[in-house]
């Protein structure tokens, strides 16, 4: 990021937060140059960006004023899907989704992708150069069934900070988190069970569930405090549930991180109903506060929570790699992953082990906390310029996912559609429940710089919602919002 | 491959064929260095290296002699396994094998990894280093679903010589060949289903249908035919078979290559009986003969063969670059993949395509053919020389693994545990059968160069089994051997 987009983004996050109220006269050049040590131009630089990003606007001979905006909206109100266990559905939609990734003209806003453009990611790149010529025997060769020792000790020490004590043979590398969660369903589950899951959740593993005959129950889930505990409580007592899928930190797509309370109240109650948890930490790493959230599995005291992660969320998906600890599983886990997965590439782990050994991890994961964190408000304001009334947006606590619900009028797939013909890609809500729920929601990934090719497409989306809306307003009177 | 170390295989490869017998006189250093264009000196390390192996005695003042050997040991006779539905065992031993690979001075004859030191293979890592440096976008970010386009077009053109005629677009990259037959698993079979396979067979696949909670049915099987088509009839008549799992090239472990008349039969025999063929061609390509053999899938007209395979063996497991060419099942398959797998790692894929594209990967193949063939050559003449009589053993025609059968009463896990304690690693014949048959048979890998260590090591292995051989017939009069 060069100089005067570090600034664009920081006043950005400024009148996002209210600091400057819309209308009000905005900091001169001169003052923000002696405030922040750069050069005039550059803070004019800055101002040009939030100019065209419609964030400010320009008087003539008087400076800079932060434009109309309307009210904060809403966040989401608590989800209420189908509460009984079901077969997932909606592989078409996410098939589409995938497709679209060909197309490299696509805007792919609909994807996990996070910012791999960043200078600090570069030490990463240079070490799998350097693996690879230095150690092609290793990275040639067959891995070693729970994966490479050096990567796992690195991960025990990154795993502290969750409050989370494993050693390194408590842990197995996988291919990415998707390799993870896929080797701890094999272990612990066989097709026919049922395991709830958080609604909306990730449709990746939905589609899991699905590959493996499992039968999902979708629990209500609230924007900010995460799995209703009460209504979980009264599935356990309806269903013979065999586990529960969660993310509980910086939950995707919603944004959530569950308060320590709830984290603890899940656990026992996975004790007293004797169930499973399969807990998913891809984004953890991510809370925009430090220090991060604890895991769920750092209140485990039995073994029963299987903790999945992956690096492809704070580095790079490309390198897959991932990890599980899986408490009381392990041998199940490791006969598991070797059955259905084999071993891993050497290259990416030892790379990965020497990122993180050498402190740019740290240095990686401390800036993008800021840059997502600063992304996410101003694309909550530009959704909030773009969009009809009457939505509810999230107020993620870390991730870079905005989730976003529309009246209930709007269709979301059919608006999908119309926007993947101006080669924009979003993920419609429907798949992010098991049954196709929250058609009329969406989730936009923010990880991409605020460029104005992302503001245009925000304003491009907002535009085909709009019309969505009427057309459904003419064609059936509006009720109300879900 | 050094000169002198070329000439050596090449001497060993003639004296095992028998084209200078036992006690033979061997051609003088003049000679050999005048019809091979080496030096004399060359010509005289060779010697050595032949010498060091045992496989030539100098006479003083008269030159070298061929070394007594015994005459070559039958090939083992049609498997006998039993021939009902089971579950899969034998996975503590499995993971005894692999947990031996953490431990780098154990010398790994028990292993599947191909020669990784040959100089043919540089180009490759070259090629990985320069994917990441100079396509780090591409490397870092998350795959297409089936895998780069690019690959999957040099991969249809290798296929061409197995008679497969398929496009890009029927093919699915996967992680390694274990990724692409767990994928095929998962979309044809439901956990209970019952699925055949050649008896022998590999362990890890057998450990696959264990995890997803498939019944195996093991067939008889010729050492050099492959299964017998009759015994597959039969049980396809008896029990309710959904598919078979088949390496029909250069088979792992009994290193036959399966006639082209047998394999059109089994294609009509899975039409008749409407199950499907789960082809895994990973040696394939490793014939001792070219061109290379061609698969069962070339003879497939109605899509029911799911062609697996990986670079494994013919260039590197640690690139975890398999296929699949899942016929009608290819939906089915994307879904598999992407539910327990997710997508794979893009630098390895980039890497192999350009290797493939430039014309490393036929040159490397080519040499690695040879290579093998003389490799196993030697090693047959040491257990000739080391093992006790009455053993049987592979004569394959491809690949580089060697199948001993030991006089029924060695017990091979014994053996291996305690070939283990002298750093020895080998696979007893157990782990090949879902019931734990074959105890008194061993695989040895035969990749590794012809050095003395290795000659040392299986010279080490005939002491143990002699010992064992000696401890039974002590213990238990002999019996007839299977
Ligand atoms: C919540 C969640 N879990 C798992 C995954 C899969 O992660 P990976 O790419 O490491 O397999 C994702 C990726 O989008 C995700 O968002
Ligand atoms: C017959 C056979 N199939 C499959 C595999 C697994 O191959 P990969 O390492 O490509 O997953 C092996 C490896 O030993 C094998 O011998």
């Amino acid at each position: 990021m060069t100089r005067y987009q570090y600034l664009a983004t920081l006043l950005a996050q400024r009148i996002e937060q209210g600091l400057w109220k819309s209308g009000e006269k905005l900091p001169s050049v001169r003052q923000l140059s002696a405030e922040h040590g750069v050069s005039i131009s550059t803070v004019q630089q800055a101002y040009q960006v939030l100019e065209n990003l419609q964030l400010i606007t320009p008087q003539a001979r008087s400076g800079y004023f932060v434009a109309p905006c309307k009210a904060q909206p809403p966040v989401p109100a608590m989800s209420r899907p189908v509460q009984r266990p079901v077969d997932v559905t909606q592989w078409d939609e996410i098939m589409t989704l995938l497709e679209s990734r060909k197309d490299k003209t696509v805007l792919a806003l609909g994807s996990g992708s996070p910012d791999l453009s960043q200078t600090t990611l570069k030490p990463l790149w240079r070490e799998l150069s350097r693996q690879v010529q230095h150690n092609p025997d290793t990275v040639l060769g067959y891995d070693d069934l729970a994966g490479k020792a050096e990567l796992r000790q690195q991960i025990t020490r990154l795993m502290v900070d969750s409050g989370t004590l494993v050693s390194a043979d408590d842990i197995v590398i996988t291919s990415g988190c998707q390799g993870a969660l896929s080797a701890a369903l094999l272990a612990v589950c066989k097709p026919g069970d049922i395991v709830a899951v958080e609604s909306p959740s990730f449709y990746g593993t939905m589609q899991m569930l699905r590959g493996f005959g499992i039968k999902t129950i979708e629990i209500p889930t609230d924007s900010c405090l995460g799995i209703s505990i009460e209504a979980l409580e009264l599935a356990l007592e309806q269903w013979p549930i065999k586990g529960i899928i969660l993310v509980p930190n910086c939950n995707n797509p919603l944004g959530f991180i569950m308060p320590d309370d709830r984290k603890r109240a899940v656990v026992s109650l996975a004790q007293r109903h004797d169930i499973v948890i399969f807990e998913d930490d891809i984004y953890g790493e991510l809370a925009n506060d430090y220090p991060r959230p604890r895991t769920v599995k750092s209140f485990d005291i039995d073994g029963r929570v299987l903790l999945c992660s992956s690096f492809s969320k704070t580095l790079a998906p490309g390198l897959r790699v991932g990890w599980i600890a899986p408490g009381r599983y392990l041998d199940r886990v490791l006969h598991a992953k070797y059955a259905t997965a084999g071993t891993n590439v050497p290259a990416t782990q030892l790379a990965v082990a020497a990122f993180i050994r050498d402190g740019h991890y740290t240095r990686h994961v401390r800036r993008m906390r800021r840059v997502y964190q600063q992304n996410m408000e101003a694309w909550t304001c530009w959704v909030r310029q773009d969009f009809p009334d009457g939505i509810c947006v999230t107020r993620p606590a870390g991730g870079y996912m905005l989730w976003i619900e529309l009246p209930e009028q709007v269709d979301m797939v059919c608006v999908s559609r119309c926007l993947a013909k101006l080669k924009i890609q979003v993920a419609p809500g429907s798949m992010f429940s098991a049954s196709g729920k929250y058609r009329n929601c969406l989730r936009i990934n923010c990880a991409q710089p605020l460029t104005e090719t992302n503001r245009e497409a925000l304003r491009q989306i907002g535009n085909v919602v709009y019309e969505a809306l009427e057309d459904a307003n003419t064609l059936t009177p509006p009720k109300a919002p879900v």
